[in-house]
């Protein structure tokens, strides 16, 4: 088994960008990467691939490979899983809640694919014991594609149910999730930039 | 053991006001909370109260005990944890993707509070075995605020890790999880009226 963390670090996470200047969103992204690197290390997976379109911000990687590919998100990550001779997960680099005991409960699926929604109709992460049987499609709303997809192609779905695996920074509120519950380097560093803000609804950030 | 549900249908999900008139979000609310009592039911939990500031909408409630109480959340909540002789499961009534198999998670936890974090700091569910040692303290970041005073009075916490469990139905976008992840009279409702628009970010919203 191995894993694959589609990543780029220019320009990154452009919706954090009411919050976070460009160069912050840069150091923020680096940290979570190395975040996720470190949970998959520590569940024990031998094996970590980075797949990026760019050496920008990797020059000094050295917990895990890095594979270039220009290619679109889809592109890149469809020629990886044609080319694995193992089962794969890709897991998104913005999962700064992912433990390793998710990373071990999605990979000990008894299905052919095992699903981490995340908000919006998105995909965290997806396990395919079968890597060259599945294609994937992000954008959208790729969590229901990624179910068609292994119906169609007659594999079993998993569909892994975590708050915290759920949870992607992509929005400003999803900072907060980060501030309530992380923990570590990317935690430290909002910290820095912002509180909660209390309110009757949900809580919000402050810039300090 | 028992459930309270805390419910007001008056005005209720003003977050909501955007995108749902008056009417629609207390007929909404209503098919909510009746999926709610659905789901504890088929948990098998024997006691249901709904814990109401007023009998609007409950006037003809046959599946669940109405106790009047117009005192705030808070107070009328502990009121209620007071009296209790046995363990209670408070679950908020905007749960919709909430499964009986959460419930039994949930309940069987071996601390004696098992909280559910919702988003933005919130407490969706909260399952506590000696309610007369415990005081609720809704609002702001109650999570966190939940967890400090299960610490405070030397009461073992569990986190319950759960996407479908942690979706209260606030916002807009909320309604897109139900729309992709739920299933029942309120999805139904919902979809209804509204259908996923798909963008590169997360999935949005669109008028019917």
């Amino acid at each position: 088994m191995k894993a694959v963390i589609p990543y780029k670090k220019s320009s990154a996470k452009s919706r954090l960008s009411p919050v976070l200047t460009l160069e912050e969103r840069e150091e923020f992204v680096e940290l979570m990467l190395n975040q996720v690197i470190n949970t998959l290390k520590e569940a024990g997976v031998g094996t970590i691939d980075i797949l990026s379109p760019s050496m920008y911000g990797l020059e000094d990687m050295t917990k895990a490979n890095v594979l270039l590919d220009k290619n679109d998100l889809n592109e890149a990550l469809n020629g990886y899983l044609e080319q694995a001779e193992e089962p794969v997960i890709i897991v998104m680099a913005d999962l700064p809640l992912l433990s390793p005991d998710h990373v071990k409960g999605i990979t000990s699926t008894k299905a052919d694919v095992c699903i981490v929604p995340g908000k919006g109709g998105g995909t965290n992460a997806l396990f395919i014991k079968n890597p060259s049987c599945y294609r994937v499609r992000y954008y959208g709303s790729s969590f229901l594609t990624h179910c068609s997809i292994a119906e169609e192609t007659g594999q079993s779905v998993e569909v892994y149910d975590s708050f915290f695996a759920g949870t992607d920074i992509d929005e400003p509120e999803d900072l907060v999730e980060l501030l309530i519950h992380g923990s570590g380097a990317a935690k430290e560093y909002i910290s820095k930039k912002f509180r909660l803000e209390m309110s009757r609804g949900r809580v919000g950030l402050t810039p300090i």
